[in-house]
């Protein structure tokens, strides 16, 4: 189908790499993604849904951006996928021409979630459909009193199953109130949000863009290779039991005991500073 | 043992079905459960278990109703399995008649996950034991400041994991909690319950079963066939990998982007009226 | 390496014994593991993490013992490895060496979710690292305002994933919330912690112990061993689809209707009486 019109740069650093279809932006050990049509409330389209996912996997090889932050531009996050770019062209599509597209989003998701930074989502105002699936999917999520996010799939004649929703946002909400979100599409406000767990924390709207953007910072002047480890242990254990569970974890912390910033740590510690961790 | 006294229509509509051992009405799309013995808070028995799992199993096959309320008569839930009707005779069983018999509750469960409907209960007053597990084994609950929920297998010598309940509770309210409530037996409350994300929501005792009601009502215009899919995966996804759940979504996606109610969303949002779904 | 510098009698009752890396007292059904080194806020060393897990280990031979307290003397929990009698030496290790210390740490979890009896937590003042990790492998915690905990792993140049951190803090306050804490290294307090069900009461710095106590000492005066089936099956089914779950629960509560404490309840109910249970 269609060809990308882009082009990541693979196995290289990303600093000055130009996204096509969102705003991209390094500063130090922080990059920010900025979902950027904002007179439409920063909708998907194919090509968006293509970049994203390719850019998630080539983080794995950009070993100086230790975090990254995704928000949307203009007050809103993300209106999910383009009703006329997106849902139209879909119907009429045929069933491999349909997977190929769940397939595609399914990815996007996937490189989030394989990607060795923590990701962290700035969210304002409305966050709908694939943006709150991208919400969902990132690390940790700060909102404000006004964001609205809605899995509003069933109100396009779909099912709640998109993207990983109905594996992983019961793990974030709880088995209960990730049902009623999925089959009614029903919009869940800051507050609540906040109160579920799903919102990490809420800030002012012309602020949270720098929370989340100090969070980030925060979690990479940590010891970065260890986050890469729990990031990727958070989600591989889910199908494991707690023996097998605690055999991995104890196979992972010995790497990271191996590392250099487990010993910075404790000679800082020793000289009564601060340490300074390096992601080696 | 005993032969079930009750005859369900198998592969037939089920809207002028009489059952034996509790009401059942259809209305539309959504039909309503109630358990009837009002004078012992609506306890079970031996015969209502078997019929109300043969019912759940027979709902696959109407594809008329689309969502289902359970309730009880009389201001309460339901107060479990019968002292003297279940426990008694219990008392008397070889091993082979005890798992008859834990297989038989055990199924109830089963056969309302397995049905594509949708199911709301309705809970006010007494909700305890096995009626704690139809509660907990439906896919939305909807309570009142009154109702008291209680595991209580412990306070009958038994153990917390009855019917799934160590395998779904801490889905719904998180482990530390369910282990409390499944090492206790002690009554969670109405507004402990809705702070925990057991309860969708509370309502006042003489709206609760019309606001469940409504919300079956609600989820029933819905996109059916696609809520059937969303009721799958939601507990098929529990132990897949976050991968195998993201291309499961991916196959189960592109099948509800293949039935008409999905073309109907999209002509109804470009025509700007609202969507008239038909559940295929 | 080091060989272990106590002795836990195998296969015996543990009334009498002696701890001697940690405080060890049975009064009645209830034992009690006071961490006691409260000038330093009772923090770890290899011999207590090793004494602990073989402690653990025995108990499943006690039958006289059915709950655990775990608690910390003077105003604090536990401070988790001591900086110089644990974090120094393992800088000097290789990954064998490594991997022995993390696997020992790992079998204290596994130990304290093997063990038959319920393990109720008393926490007060600091609990952190390896403190904090006891606090989450117990099945109850009853915590204070005061009580501060940190999964701070990352503080000290490590990952999250420690003893079973990934897998089992997720399933007690949800991915997003346990994703902040295991990322950043903060301190959960006690009216969050118990708002997030990480802590299942609070009380007050003075009656946290024997807040805990009353509830290991209700817990023991229940179907005991219904409950040690419980506590197996609330981690057994982490890895278990619904239906093998609930077949399982058939089996596992078919169990239970076989011991002499259902039928004491049933009798004591018929008798109007409270039944007197001797997990038998």
């Amino acid at each position: 189908m269609q060809a990308p019109a882009h082009r990541i740069p693979h196995r290289q650093a990303l600093a000055d790499w130009q996204a096509t279809h969102f705003l991209w932006e390094v500063k130090g050990k922080v990059a920010t993604i900025t979902l950027n049509r904002p007179e439409k409330k920063n909708p998907l389209t194919f090509e968006s849904y293509a970049e994203l996912g390719d850019l998630f996997r080539a983080l794995a090889f950009d070993t100086s951006i230790k975090a990254v932050v995704v928000t949307g531009a203009g007050g809103n996050f993300c209106a999910g996928g383009d009703v006329f770019e997106i849902i139209e062209p879909l119907t009429g599509r045929d069933m491999p021409g349909l997977l190929q597209f769940t397939r595609m989003t399914g990815e996007l998701v996937k490189a989030m979630r394989a990607c060795p930074q923590p990701i962290i989502s700035a969210i304002d105002g409305i966050c709908v459909g694939a943006g709150a699936i991208i919400a969902m999917a990132s690390d940790l999520r700060v909102g404000t009193a006004k964001t609205k996010v809605a899995f509003l799939f069933n109100k396009v004649g779909l099912a709640g199953c998109d993207m990983g929703a109905c594996a992983i946002l019961p793990r974030i909400i709880g088995q209960g109130r990730a049902s009623e979100l999925l089959y009614t599409g029903r919009m869940m406000g800051g507050e609540e949000g906040h109160a579920w767990g799903f919102f990490n924390r809420l800030a002012a709207p012309e602020a949270v863009l720098a929370e989340a953007t100090a969070l980030a910072g925060e979690i990479a002047d940590g010891p970065t290779f260890a986050n890469s480890i729990t990031k990727r242990m958070l989600h591989m254990e889910w199908t494991m039991s707690v023996d097998e569970a605690i055999e991995a974890e104890a196979m992972a912390q010995a790497i990271c005991m191996d590392t250099k910033d487990f010993r910075r740590a404790f000679e800082a510690f020793a000289a009564k500073t601060k340490p300074v961790f390096e992601g080696d």
